[in-house]
């Protein structure tokens, strides 16, 4: 452990820029990043306004931050695979290796994952941070590090299309046009995808979706989704995959009305309650429904999505703060602004 | 058209065993078959009782029916794959050979399908029916006509199976002790599983189920399902697959609190509602979730599994009413004796 | 039947311009279409110059021709799915609509297929084709005729990648340059693939392919596919999926040298004899293998990747000649022109 | 380090029972078993009957066996999930924890992987091993440590069949006779399959076979598998699943010609060269292939099966020898009677 300068949730509602005592041993098998770019997430914020999501609660203070990106300063004597001066960005998760899940490669999914900035783990708003370089990606010449810090988010969406198993030509249907609902639609596109239909009700969300060749903003206050969806795909068909990206229980009918017969539902927006759902409805279309729990085995394929060109994330970073003014961008995180889709801080 | 004699349901809580015109021309790639048993549905009494089900609403007299065998009187000029005296069953839903669902392999998500007593589609409880050779089955000579009888419910047990893509040594849960998860829970076995739990509240079911080998059952009254799935498979792990099969509200948390992380829910019940589902719950494990709609491309494989001694059916037929017992036998189907699993008519 | 002008092949070798009887009457599940654009495939020239492909011998006179699109003239009294006056295109193969296999969603293995210029099933290359419906897909506005008249070979990559179950960020390599082949890399671009090597021993079929963005040419006589693949992939790994698309024997042990552990090989190319496979090799990384015979169920995702943008044909059309020059084309087509990718006629 | 008795292959053709250097420090996450059972395997033998296999060198002097079953004498500091007294079985192949191959769940093809008795890591016949608790895995009280030290093998099959996806009802063909034929053979029917036939030209390995309900051994000297095949699935169909556990290369003919379309084919067993295999075929039944390298993530399922009567294992223990006569059991081995299945030796 050493003294490094933080930003630091101190509790429910407090943020500090700080020193904070942070361990810092290099294993044989982990590298040491300096980091140089945190995107802020919804969790993030929602730990600062509400201390905890759902049984993880902030007892103790803890360092903010896990959309990483950065350069390796230090490898342990095992690494191969990296080397001093690569550029990477860091899958934040990281499970017990000999885990009955992770040897299925369901990583994701083993109880003994440690993620950063999920407590009582500690995030990575700090300037330099010792991470498995298992768990470490370079990243190509073409990727900035902008970019890089959003790999996290962007994982959610590739993840969502892997389970969905899209099929080239797909046409999909995101409900809820926030960060991840944004990047779950670009990951359709990428995944082969032919039409990604969206749906919201702030105009201002759908207007930076809408920018995207391939994606048709719907704003629910004007459209119903399945009308719009019948004139696309016949009156008795539909949508081959709903994603889920909204956690509104209204969306959850949508989603139903709205796949065709055979199709795909993800569950990727989290509710903060149960939701009633038509179970019937599900089984006359014999839909099969996946769910995601944060991503695994992604970041390769999103890093390699950007760097071809399939994904352009530019035009979603809102703002950039340093580092200082940390305390800051999380207050206008906070704020929520429709136009808002992700703010990043500099180190 | 000629007029038959059949077992009719007038409407709404009315049976009669009288004449009606029915179809009776032969085309080319038809048989014509002897109907010999026909079982008792919990759909045909619904409509007896209820006079709909859901969308579908009784409003002519409609023959009832629509788990059968029987013996091959005539075939059609095309048909090379059956006989005049093979004894055979029937699937009982007839899609659009040339729609987009059947053309993709999943014709019972067929808008168009025709279902035996589905309202209007008049079903089999009459001495003589013709029907598709493609959807008529050979019963192997070891297979009774009252086990071909059955065929048709076990068909959505070995269908559901099929959706859970089970793996040898899977550990199953089916909540729900009626004829469905019976029979499920029969096929789960036959398809590889080593150990099936079965929840209910009924001790008459839950006995039935329980002379199987391999067949736990859990009185939901007496032990928490997660408690006694916490023996087998750990207090951090839990089953592969659960079948839910009751339809009953605080199933579906029993569902999720019993698969393991990464499992599988089959949803094959029911429910007369939307049901408040725990989405996040549900994410927390990455579960996948498969409905299950009647049935597709499993019939032979139903039979085969008979068959082979794989599954016995044979303890689950309660009672055999004659032809001109009918109306009794549906009597006693609507007064739902927990001890009844399956009742027949014979022709 | 009625007489119509139409490209026959009288026998191996021999080619007319002439009338002959074909099929007219519309059945109530049909359109009859005017053809307007009819490409030149392989077989076709194969069937000209050899007379037969394996089992499929040229006993009589037959119309050539199967990658076709055209107008409608007239719909039968069934038809709701299309009106006169669609652009449209057709899928060849017409199956026994109540087999087993296409009940089972795999119509293309049907024993029963009947496909366009397949002895002794005529082909499209005359004014008007009569055709089922349901193999019968509009054209949206922005693809054209000649873009409509090779959905039929596209479909072919495509159907290749729906087996592969290409995931977002794939890397691809595709033995085999010629037609198949870079469509099959398109598709593969198109289904999410994040980059594709291609092979061959022809420059000018490698530059054609070169001009794609993600496509990276690789000549076999310069340079080791291995080799090539290891700057990428890392010498201990490798692609996710090959498609071989040559049919050369030693296109094989390239596809086993360049795959990755747990990879995927996709056999499009028909080799002309056995082929000496290394089966402890395939097993060394226990490699999944998938054959395509033609294609099911993926016109309409082919059309709509073209017309979403996301398959550019046009560049491969080498050369158009009108309907009484199609002996010519055929001359041309029997060449082999390294730079000729899809000659087309036009009626 | 430390010294102990072992059974030592001192070099091809040359065994010694004799003391040897052997690694015996208990890592945290490691247990200590004392050795009971180890099964003798097809691999031992070519090792010492030809001093390598492929590319698998015997340079230096090895202890040989892999197939181990035993009793937990110490466990390390984090070891939770066993205890002392545990009897157990081994999965004797160790991967990189972290490896790529490792976190997408298909650790045996971690080209890392360390496995017992494969040059240059030593085997288990020696009265005490180390090795990690998460590739240890408990017995049930109803599972013998003669069956325990079958799972090795039986655990190649069930992988199989779980590349297979074999469906209930699937009709099976296992092409070779030989302990890794059989146990595949049990592992389908214990996995679904219906009905299981089995080729050899050995009667005494196919009267073993035979023994088995749903097993019918097809000598192929005098009946034609694929005439066999047609009488129960008819002439234009064929079985669904085939398991190559050969290495012959007349079995892939056999393969081909007796799978359905649509089937798959799964390649278990090893030939010594490349195989002329007929990639047409294949297509033109659109098969799909899968091979299997050892096993991952089915040693729980494997003795669940054990434990619930789906397998039974003892009649394929052909002699038991003391480990003082271990020597004179791999003379045995050497001989390859064909009727012993498995020889084992008790420490």
């Amino acid at each position: 452990m050493d003294m490094a300068q933080a930003l630091v949730l101190e509790k429910k509602g407090e943020l500090s820029l700080r020193e904070i005592a942070l361990p810092s041993e290099l294993g044989p098998n982990d590298v040491r990043i300096a980091i140089h770019t945190v995107g802020i997430c919804g969790s993030d914020v929602h730990y600062y306004t509400h201390g905890a999501i759902g049984p993880f609660v902030v007892r103790e203070p803890m360092v903010l931050g896990h959309e990483a990106s950065g350069t390796i300063t230090e490898i342990g004597s095992n690494v191969r695979s990296l080397k001093v001066g690569d550029r990477v960005c860091m899958e934040p998760g990281i499970p017990d290796p000999q885990s009955r899940a992770t040897l299925m490669g369901q990583y994701n999914v083993d109880p003994a994952v440690r993620f950063w900035a999920t407590p009582p783990i500690h995030g990575c708003l700090t300037p330099s941070v010792v991470h498995p370089a298992a768990f470490t990606f370079k990243l190509p010449d073409n990727v900035s590090f902008a970019e890089g810090a959003m790999i996290e988010p962007l994982a959610v969406g590739v993840h969502a299309s892997v389970k969905a198993a899209i099929k080239p030509g797909d046409i999909c249907l995101v409900t809820g046009c926030g960060p991840i609902g944004i990047m779950t639609a670009l990951a359709a596109l990428a995944s082969g995808a032919g039409q990604v239909f969206i749906t919201d009700l702030a105009p201002a969300k759908l207007a930076i979706a809408g920018q995207y060749d391939g994606i048709r903003p719907i704003n629910v206050r004007d459209e119903k989704p399945r009308d719009v969806v019948d004139a696309t795909c016949g009156s008795d068909w539909g949508v081959d995959v709903v994603f889920e990206a909204s956690g509104f229980a209204g969306a959850y009918d949508d989603a139903l009305a709205c796949v065709r017969p055979g199709g795909t539902i993800v569950f990727v927006g989290m509710p903060i309650q149960k939701v009633p759902f038509d179970i019937v409805a599900a089984q006359a279309k014999e839909i099969r429904m996946e769910t995601v729990f944060r991503y695994a085995n992604v970041y390769d394929r999103a890093i390699r999505l950007i760097s071809a060109g399939k994904i352009d994330l530019k035009p979603l970073v809102s703002e950039t703060f340093p580092f200082d003014q940390g305390i800051a961008a999380f207050e206008r995180a906070a704020e929520a602004r429709p136009s808002d889709v992700k703010l990043q801080i500099v180190l």
